[in-house]
């Protein structure tokens, strides 16, 4: 019941600088608005800082690891990438929080400054590329891409697409740019199939997963 | 003379708010950085926030100008595009500052919660769409890409690349992951030409700019 308590305080904490970033939350706001006490920031976590780097590891357990779900599995595959761009594209356009994400907020907002902050950025990329080569190099060996293709490439492609999506999300512009964008994400992802199975895979719309019916 | 030292002045104020954010920077360290005095800031500006819309407008005008220029002509064409995205390239990997653009930080940072920032993001956003829409449609004219692409969607997706090449660029990622993402946006764009062109824009290298060979 305590831990159950001190999570809930942890999550909310995560929201207020999720939706407000780093440097504008103050340690009064976080008291007022998430029922933690002020001894408790620099007593159990040592600093704005430590506990903002709580809330990014609890961020990563819990919204992280369900969107990175789709590419979870061992033998996970093309469809399974682009299942998991298209849950990116409905999780940032869902109209009651455009707030972007954590992870790729902070990117921007604080890794170029904090070395400890940076380190946590660096292996949520790092894990990020991984997934993505690693459904990359099980298409291959089931011929679904083309031989010629970079694995690494594509691994550093989509995690800078996956950036592009979540920043376009948090900025003004407007939904319809944002589903243009994923077309051509998605587009890129098509295009490393072998020619002649491009269009069939298209073809079979959002939520098909090829790799079951093979 | 005076309008040059204040425009210096503006140009320093400009720097910080790059290298540090919006919420992160004080006035005091604003006084101490630039020479601005801070009666000036609340008098001449009215406020910090008014300040850094200054700075916006003034990266608008001096660093954005610059790299805007391949796609400035009325004229642009889809090489024109592909050196677009080589200078960015270029600018966001020198490796004296890896500070993002000014534009793109604050489209994550404050123009979800300001909306006077907002609007100023919105038009840099609207103004880069039309350029890259342009140089689309110039190309289609001349035949130099596909008759069944969609000028707005590549336009829109050209938008949230920048966005991603941008936020890449800040974040802890390695070089070489920033060069394979521009790879991959380089052959979205190459992908846009009717197949039998492609590889031969591809060979001509980096600066080549086949409109004006025609």
């Amino acid at each position: 019941m305590r831990r159950s308590r001190s999570e809930a305080k942890l999550d909310r904490t995560m929201d207020v600088f999720w939706e407000r970033g780093y440097y504008d939350t103050s340690v009064e706001e976080l008291v007022r608005r998430t029922g933690l006490h002020r001894a408790a920031v620099y007593g159990e976590f040592g600093s704005k800082r430590r506990l903002f780097e709580a809330s990014l590891r609890r961020y990563r357990e819990k919204v992280t690891a369900e969107l990175f779900e789709p590419l979870a599995q061992p033998d996970a595959a093309l469809a399974d990438i682009e299942r998991f761009v298209r849950g990116i594209h409905d999780a940032a356009t869902r109209p009651e929080k455009r707030v972007g994400c954590l992870m790729v907020n902070t990117a921007s907002e604080v890794s170029p400054r904090v070395p400890s902050v940076a380190r946590i950025i660096s292996t949520f990329l790092d894990d990020l590329r991984r997934l993505f080569r690693r459904a990359c190099n099980n298409s291959r060996l089931r011929g679904e891409i083309r031989p010629d293709i970079d694995v690494n490439q594509v691994g550093d492609y989509l995690v800078g697409s996956v950036l592009g999506l979540w920043t376009l999300a948090r900025s003004p512009a407007p939904p319809r740019a944002i589903a243009h964008y994923v077309e051509g994400v998605l587009k890129f992802v098509d295009g490393l199939r072998p020619s002649a199975t491009r269009s069939r895979h298209r073809r079979r719309g959002r939520h098909s997963r090829d790799r079951d019916k093979d």
